[in-house]
């Protein structure tokens, strides 16, 4: 069976690893950065040294085909991103595109043909970043962005996002031309890391990703009334931070009974007007929720809704809220992840089937190809940051579970 | 028998609320600042018209004698200050310096003479302020700050206090002299409004103070592990915000249980990374705990803490503190204080006995002088803002036992 040579794909990632390293030891490599740059035209490069047709598009989504026999049409695609947070790691993102890029060169070397083109893209911009449009590459590509909305969008600096892009070989201009290729896209996988605990706790080297999360975010107003922490005795009290630290329990203990893969968040809180000596008049934070199905989602978002009602009326205080997003859950394709999981028993490897609880331009790509994801089992589940780590051997596995799983939907599908 | 006149003292006090006025309905009069130079011009100017010997110490607190018939040595001092914090009210500071003032002027109309001379002072900067140096008049003039801290002191925008002080007939040179006129003072009364609820709650107009409380503040870090709020399930994490909530709400149940006058808050909390899509790996907040005695304090900081280490304990996290300030409670003067409570008995006003929740300038007078303080109800228990009030038929009771109790300090001491 054909199989990933690990070596080279391990030096590929740490050669990578190498723009952007920062101070602090981990990765900074933001698209449109000078080290995204750098990183794009080696890429390119070797892409170019495969003999793949490379094509850059609008949003500088970076594209390379392999011809297959052209018994059938359309194309896999596999790949992922190449830019990084701000000290981030060496896997998030560049581990899905060089795997992707070591898939294509074991099929060149074993001289195989498949019967579909078989392309790999890394995308621009997955990461958060300074324009506000995380998977920004896929997003654009799938028209999920409009030209409009991309038009407009600047950094905090007040760069347009269409200068940026120039630096790239983007080109705004050419955006509606990405509509004519997208039908082209028949199949996508992206391998990526876990950045949780799931596949280490049940000590499983990989995951088929049958779905990506919903997120609910809200912003959450809590109003009391500030007043002098010495002279407000304990009864007199309309403590907003009491309020808010009873509000935010009863979301960590909603979510914690719900025993499913449902996450719930409260990761930002402010307090005002936040001085030692004065009880607090007002609590800003925002709940986040992120499920796999948007029913359990809304009957946990109404149950902790309920719940902080009981709390703020017990206190006689108030609460108000705005949603800030409400995204569904993304349903991947059932034949695809099918195939993925026989190729896995088959090989023997133990794998575990899973939603992601991040978002990954796959959620994107879903709407116009037949996707599915792969997960690499993360050390510690730690992403992110300059610790994260999956091993050599967990990588292999999951490799090869993808070449193989490539070369099954070639074969399968018409 | 004699009383102040109630029209009199309404009217200075909506006069020198004209000092200061700003947008949002309140006064913003803080020391050194141009509306304090033309509060303290006026006020002098109407001490000397009473025919007072008025003088400006070091440290710029205003003092104003009415010399007595000197058969009894050593002065009885009454009064307050002028400076509010931004956006205050009308009575913090100011009604304890006008109603000393219209004591005085009563005193003077109805031809009484006392045996000590009686003194008004109005403090400097008794007010939380920029040179980081609350209750600085009364501070500096017991000798609680070192001529040397003085004269480093400086404000965010780099004014040395030195120079701050000029401006208004303060000197730094003159600080040392301070000192020999200490011994003079020997009784300390001040009048202020309670800022709190505990004189409405229980429908009296007025409380004598018979101890300031303590002032225990610590700042506190706990430590949990940031996470992508996506991919870290509800078990694995290290939520720092959440094990901080159960501590808030620690704080609060620990002193609300107490049932006596100790108040515990939690009023600045800060969040990191503090970003909507990660669980927080640290949160710092300063705990605060007021009590008029030292070992229930004590007791109810190391019932607080057993609590938190079990919290944290359960959570497997870690948490560590630094104490920011240890002040303990002031005991105010027994013999003043029954003097005064006599006289509001003679006069049938109801009072209650209470420990003032607020430091005040009366806590660093008692180290020289024997002190006490008078408290007016505050409506609502406002304060520190444009909506303070208190009452003119509860300010007239407080400013005759006041009266009272300072004709009666004056005969019985010796």
């Amino acid at each position: 069976m054909v199989q990933i040579q690990l070596n080279r794909l391990v030096e590929d990632l740490e050669s990578y690893a190498t723009y952007g390293q920062d101070e602090r030891g981990g990765i900074t490599r933001p698209s449109f950065s000078s080290e995204d740059l750098k990183v794009r035209i080696r890429f390119i490069k070797e892409l170019q040294d495969l003999g793949l047709e490379v094509s850059i598009d609008g949003i500088a989504n970076i594209w390379g085909k392999l011809r297959g026999n052209g018994k059938k049409k359309g194309s896999i695609v596999i790949g992922s991103h190449l830019d990084t947070v701000p000290n981030g790691g060496k896997y998030d993102g560049a581990l899905g595109t060089l795997v992707a890029k070591e898939i294509i060169r074991t099929i060149i070397e074993k001289d195989l043909t498949l019967d579909h083109d078989l392309e790999i893209v890394s995308f621009t911009a997955e990461e958060s970043n300074d324009f506000g449009l995380s998977t920004l590459g896929s997003r654009a590509f799938v028209g999920r962005l409009s030209e409009q909305e991309l038009r407009k969008a600047t950094d905090s600096k007040g760069l347009l996002l269409s200068e940026a892009l120039q630096t790239v070989d983007g080109d705004i201009d050419r955006i509606p031309e990405m509509a004519a290729i997208r039908d082209d896209k028949k199949v996508f996988v992206e391998l990526h890391i876990e950045q949780g605990k799931r596949l280490e706790s049940n000590d499983r080297p990989v995951a088929i990703i049958n779905s990506l999360v919903g997120v609910y975010r809200s912003k959450v107003t809590v109003i009391g009334e500030a007043n002098h922490s010495g002279t407000t005795m304990m009864p007199h009290r309309s403590d907003a931070l009491t309020a808010a630290s009873e509000m935010i329990l009863a979301v960590e203990h909603i979510c914690a009974e719900d025993k499913t893969d449902l996450v719930g968040t409260v990761g930002k809180l402010e307090v005002q007007p936040n001085a030692i000596n004065i009880v607090p008049g007002q609590v800003d934070f925002v709940l986040e929720i992120r499920g796999e199905c948007q029913e359990r989602m809304e009957k946990i978002v109404g149950k902790i809704e309920a719940e902080w009602t009981e709390i703020i009326a017990l206190r006689s205080l108030q609460w108000k809220q705005s949603i800030l997003q409400q995204q569904e859950p993304t349903k991947l394709d059932k034949e695809i992840v099918t195939i993925l999981q026989g190729v896995a028993n088959q090989m023997s490897i133990p794998y575990m089937t899973l939603p992601s609880m991040a978002v990954h331009d796959a959620a994107h790509m879903s709407l116009i190809s037949k996707s599915a994801m792969i997960f690499v089992k993360s050390i510690d589940g730690k992403s992110h940051c300059p610790e994260e780590y999956s091993t050599p051997e967990d990588i292999e596995q999951a490799s090869n579970v993808m070449l193989q799983g490539i070369l099954a939907i070639d074969k399968l599908f018409d």
